[in-house]
């Protein structure tokens, strides 16, 4: 690799150790603290490595997929983890966010750079299999958390199941089967006093 | 996907979620908090696919190296992590990481387990290029967090400079950018007084 090009690489790995201290309203499962974004994308690859054969779409590119998780919360570094059921904080997210993956995105060598904002936006915008996929999981594992952690970081926003389900419809885009799991899961919170029926 | 293959993973995926709270020497970069096990695999599948030119093996396939690295720790569950440079901890290390290894990866459906399984292994073993690979970014992470965190986690266990060098030695088998590029990190760490000449 051209010295100056592994030179932004590094720099752009320095820059990222802040997704870290990314904290989320989810709480890591023993309690103890908020949840951040970078263990929680850690969390979502792996999901989709075990999960891919759930995807309706056939001959997905699953590693496509695994990148597109990996860098998807990037764009938090600089505002933060924007709640997905505060409708105020959500207005401006795009453009909050569209700010910092050309911040984020412009370390890097060019090539990269150009790559990565691409992959991002192509998450964003749903506009593929593998974006619908990514979508799925990352719009999945919060559910999950939820019920594993007792609803822990949730319970205090009292939330709606018909809230919860309507902000999760667009996982039945990439996936009939991790549909239905999602309603169950839904349905078992609301059962344990996470969600208000 | 055979829905009792899809529950053995959600019980999967719900363990995993353990490894948030498996911590490190290091220390987050704001200096808050030790870094865990996740997040840390989540930096270095991120740096797999961002350094791979610097790879001297070509043609390395770098999915697998990805996947690697995201699993590469999930035998600290049961053991935590053992800390590199303690040798009377590092003593049974490989029999107490087999043995959650099995426990792990036994939760799974079988044909992901034992692929899961074998991975693991290949990272351990470094028996293939992209095994070495993957453990190069294992090895580099933690000296560029040192460096940017300014010691944090690391000045009290009064490292020596010949110590740390001789640790990520194998950091040259895959990669002698890599490996340039540590020296000089671990060098302009001891000028900050991180390790000891």
């Amino acid at each position: 690799m051209d010295p100056s090009d592994l030179r932004k690489c590094v720099d752009f790995l320095n820059e990222v150790e802040a997704l870290k201290t990314v904290y989320r309203q989810n709480m890591a499962v023993d309690g103890s603290r908020q949840e951040n974004s970078a263990e929680h994308s850690w969390h979502i690859a792996l999901m989709a490595i075990l999960l891919s054969d759930c995807a309706d779409a056939k001959g997905l590119d699953l590693f496509r997929v695994v990148k597109m998780l990996l860098i998807h919360d990037l764009v938090e570094i600089d505002t933060g983890d924007t709640f997905l059921y505060d409708i105020e904080a959500n207005k401006d997210k795009d453009e909050r966010e569209s700010a910092t993956a050309r911040r984020i995105f412009g370390l890097l060598p060019e090539g990269s750079g150009s790559q990565l904002m691409k992959l991002w936006r192509e998450f964003e915008a749903r506009s593929t299999p593998e974006a619908q996929f990514a979508a799925a999981l990352d719009g999945l594992q919060p559910l999950m958390n939820h019920l594993a952690s007792k609803g822990a970081g949730i319970k205090k926003h009292d939330l709606r199941t018909s809230q919860v389900l309507d902000s999760k419809r667009h996982i039945e885009e990439a996936s009939a089967q991790l549909w239905e799991l999602a309603q169950n899961v839904i349905h078992r919170s609301e059962a344990k006093g996470l969600y208000r029926p």
